[in-house]
């Protein structure tokens, strides 16, 4: 895989927007976890914030919450075996990098991995937690972003429940004024 | 286009999470809009709940806050000019509906109109608007859902800024027991 290079914070949504399956990455003492998310949705341009539904019945839920931090990783079709073992399994029970190929790497600005294998990742630190408690919904803000220069529209896993997931298709360009 | 059934609510999910621009509806007193929206989130199966930023710079944002419904339209597509008609233009100078080929319809649950074009509607009463004030952020709950029998898989419109749209590809299933 080509070396990532920064994104700049306001363009997350290029990557998050269009709804892709997310590896959540998680640490806190001396235990590491990773997740699959499919529920999250861009908040703000700047500061970059995401929000999304971490529930606590996933054994990632407490690593989350007791660091205040993870890191949104961005699979492709290449890693859907992971992505399957990931979503299957209790990260309670094995150790689910190692289970399933995922190699975790030393993030920038938080202490959870980051997974070499993604085409980008979005670190990010707890910046409202007011919704947690009623939802399992977390506010984070994206304070350090790496994304793989090709394919530059990389094919991602859009879940649509029972197994079934929809992978991103062609792409269209349709410049109007007024589009944000 | 082939007369919609209902769609049991928990199965929202199977529309909205794999991420797709919607259309939002709304109305209130004589006056009725629709918006085009792309940070949006389930939140939970039952009840059905949606959350999402809709901008108090958007002329919708005031109908729907004193209302408290909308309807979420899903488009394809087929409806991909509409989309950027509506995403590049105000609803305080034009009535999108007439402008775009868009055609009102009544709704089963709320005031707000469903729009006969799209592929699927969800009728949302507002459930949650704390987080309104700090982020434009509404937590809806779906009360009347309904789509149209086929395609199985339609193409859906999912947004990556700068006039970038990826069309929704192959489906790919793989059963795999845990996974929800």
């Amino acid at each position: 895989m080509a070396r990532k290079h920064d994104l700049p914070l306001h363009e997350v949504r290029r990557y998050l927007e269009p709804g892709p399956v997310v590896l959540v990455t998680s640490c806190h003492a001396d235990e590491r976890d990773v997740m699959v998310m499919g529920w999250h949705t861009v908040m703000e341009f700047s500061p970059s914030l995401i929000g999304c539904v971490i529930s606590s019945a996933n054994h990632s839920h407490g690593l989350i919450r007791a660091s205040g931090e993870c890191v949104i990783n961005l699979p492709t079709t290449r890693q859907l075996e992971a992505v399957l073992g990931v979503g299957s399994t209790t990260g309670a029970e094995i150790d689910k990098f190692a289970a399933f190929g995922l190699t975790p790497e030393a993030s920038e600005q938080v202490a959870a991995p980051s997974i070499r294998e993604c085409h980008a990742q979005f670190e990010c630190r707890l910046h409202d937690d007011s919704l947690v408690g009623r939802y399992d919904f977390f506010i984070w803000e994206v304070v350090a972003a790496r994304v793989a220069p090709r394919p530059r529209h990389p094919e991602t896993l859009h879940y649509k429940g029972d197994g079934t997931f929809m992978v991103s298709g062609k792409v269209i360009r349709r410049n109007r004024a007024g589009l944000k």
